[in-house]
């Protein structure tokens, strides 16, 4: 389903809070919903024009609207612990004189937010109280004070409204943030863990999935398994590749004696670094870890938003950023100063997602170490296009905002 | 002297390479001097023109160029130790594809840098080596390499970088990274110390020079002296008015006790914060005066640059961000992003400035609780308009870049 803008601005001029229940309704049933925050707001606009000449066209007001979308995923997609075949997303769009920033919220189950959370948070979200897209720190800081957490939800508003600042700039954010986009990093793409029906690792699969990612420079492996099927992970794909390989334990590794074992025979099949290597709340064990480790230790799970950081100083070598868990691009970019001026070493992750935020997280490649942007290309059904990955390497061309358009 | 850019695009070909010993000589005499990159690369653009149709005037590769300016101060200039009623500057500008940057170094003479050494060191920047402005984090790295020291000079190249980049999108930076122009801080206006030929503090001069003060909404006053002659200025400011005082006691108090004792006194007299109370190498001493102080400590000579702030840490409460000293804009917000990451507080400092890189610094008046932005009211011959002081409060206007003119 191609997602219409024109469409949406049809929906806009019914009576929102008379309508909105069967409104929504209808929409569900069409895969579409969209919302607008404030419909009598918009109509005032007419009456209370800016002076600007240049930006006549749309509204003089942000408009928010947002819908559903079902990313189907090419693979079955297994971590210790639950497998998928789809993940559920919700798209955002802003709408500001005749400008569009698009944005998305990604929802893998295990983070606890749903296509219901998502829609609930954004219909909660009024821009009309803003007069600018560029006050980012109030609107961000308004949108993130509206819940405790819902950090996918505050993300979608995030992109769309740096996706619109960036149009109105006529420049992609990684310039405006002065970095470059040459010798961009290489993305990881991630082999799946397969399992066979006695629960051990199905090699033939493992094989197949790791076939596929040949064209790239680096292969991401989720571990955190019983000690036996993360060897045969391993090896499997060792007896297809030589290709640099990234381990995300995913917390699994519950001894730090056994996590030191395991990183040291990692270190020697050639892998790079390990990602979350036990749980998120041993600090102490990791930084034991940490300081024995022949591999750089990575945050995930125990990284969410800057707040964290500080508390992961010593524990390990740097933080996986991730738009959806640290509310977006904003916040990220406040992280990657933290992190380098702590020395700490910058890595890239995101969800299973559309091009809108795997471009959204592609503005900071320049700053990474590590890329694991992989989310476009482990779904069957994008519907944007955007950041490219060019010989296994991350690039970004010079397009506004965060690069992206639908496709028709 | 009004300067004018047409006038040093005249300058641009002559060959420097054999006449720049003569040119400067000449320009010097004229309190003028120009220098290009690479004038052999300039001609060659004519050849190489972008496609862009939009930026066909000016040239495509950034061409910089600067002259000396002598900031005369409306009052002679006292801190403990030194008195002075002219300030060095050179102004800088970069030109690019029609637009123009303008930057802007300030060299008061403890801080080591002079004329001549900021201009030795902008003849050494070369920017044809660059494609674009917006590579800032590249171009920056280069000059912050070019030397180990030159704050002064490299912030030249900074400021005159963001204006133009600032300009390209049509927006001013307090904009670009999504801050407000709404409710910034009242900026302080200092009141100079004035001695008597007895070493004492003339009173009478103190007391003409805080009736000048009295349409702002915060004094700042320079102690750090003896302890009678600290205490004599402020009771004789406090003849005069009860506007709240911040104080800068340059480093002046040697012992931590006596620093205690006149930081309590100071409360009582409606002093809301103190900078540098104690010699910068004093870090323990600092942090000892810090947990029973009943004012907030700030660093200024302590804090120079963004690696700097990790030491502070527990022994301030904040820090004073100042340009000249941290190399610019794009450190600057770097500062900002880490003090508030690590909870401390945020104050803005100037030098005698012009209105080129008061305004440059004004763009961050959001972030901060205190605001020491008076350089351009401190001088009488101020060639820019830019940031204004409204009823004693920093105002920002919505122009592009950092928000400066020359005057005709």
């Amino acid at each position: 389903m191609v997602w219409d803008i024109n469409k949406l601005k049809h929906y806009i001029i019914i009576d929102m809070k008379s309508s909105r229940r069967d409104f929504l309704k209808t929409s569900m049933a069409l895969a579409a919903a969209a919302t607008v925050t404030s419909p009598a707001r918009l109509f005032a606009t007419g009456t209370k024009r800016l002076s600007q000449t240049k930006e006549t066209s749309g509204t003089d007001k942000m408009v928010l609207t947002f819908e559903p979308f079902e990313a189907r995923m090419k693979h079955v997609f297994t971590i210790s612990g639950s497998s998928r075949s789809t993940t559920p997303i919700v798209l955002t769009k802003i709408a500001y004189r005749g400008y569009v920033g698009y944005g998305e919220a990604s929802m893998p189950p295990y983070l606890g937010e749903s296509t219901a959370s998502v829609m609930d948070f954004l219909r909660r979200v009024d821009l009309s109280r803003f007069s600018s897209p560029f006050q980012m720190e109030e609107i961000l800081t308004y949108v993130d004070n509206i819940t405790t957490n819902n950090t996918a939800a505050k993300c979608a508003v995030d992109i769309a409204l740096h996706d619109l600042c960036g149009k109105i700039m006529g420049q992609p954010w990684w310039k405006i943030w002065g970095w470059s986009n040459k010798d961009l990093p290489s993305t990881s793409v991630t082999v799946g863990l397969a399992y066979a029906p006695d629960g051990s690792i199905d090699r033939e699969e493992v094989r197949k999935k790791t076939l596929e990612t040949l064209d790239y420079n680096l292969i991401k492996v989720k571990l955190g398994n019983t000690k036996e099927n993360d060897k045969t992970m391993i090896n499997t794909i060792r007896e297809i590749t030589d290709l640099p390989i990234v381990v995300d334990a995913n917390q699994g590794w519950k001894e730090k004696g056994q996590a030191l074992e395991m990183i040291e025979w990692l270190a020697r099949k050639g892998v790079q670094m390990v990602e979350q290597p036990m749980p998120k709340l041993l600090l102490d064990e990791t930084a034991w870890l940490r300081d024995r480790s022949p591999l750089p230790i990575m945050a995930d799970e125990a990284c969410q938003r800057l707040s964290d950081i500080r508390k992961l100083y010593g524990a390990y070598d740097g933080i996986n950023i991730k738009l959806m868990k640290c509310t977006g691009m904003r916040e990220a970019r406040e992280m990657i100063t933290l992190a380098k001026a702590l020395h700490m070493r910058i890595m890239l992750g995101c969800m299973t997602e559309t091009s809108v935020a795997v471009s959204a997280a592609a503005q900071f490649a320049s700053q990474a170490e590590w890329a694991d942007l992989d989310g476009n290309w482990l779904i069957a059904n994008d519907i944007f296009t955007g950041m490219k990955v060019v010989d296994g390497r991350i690039t970004l061309e010079d397009k506004p905002g965060i690069g992206v358009e639908p496709i028709k």
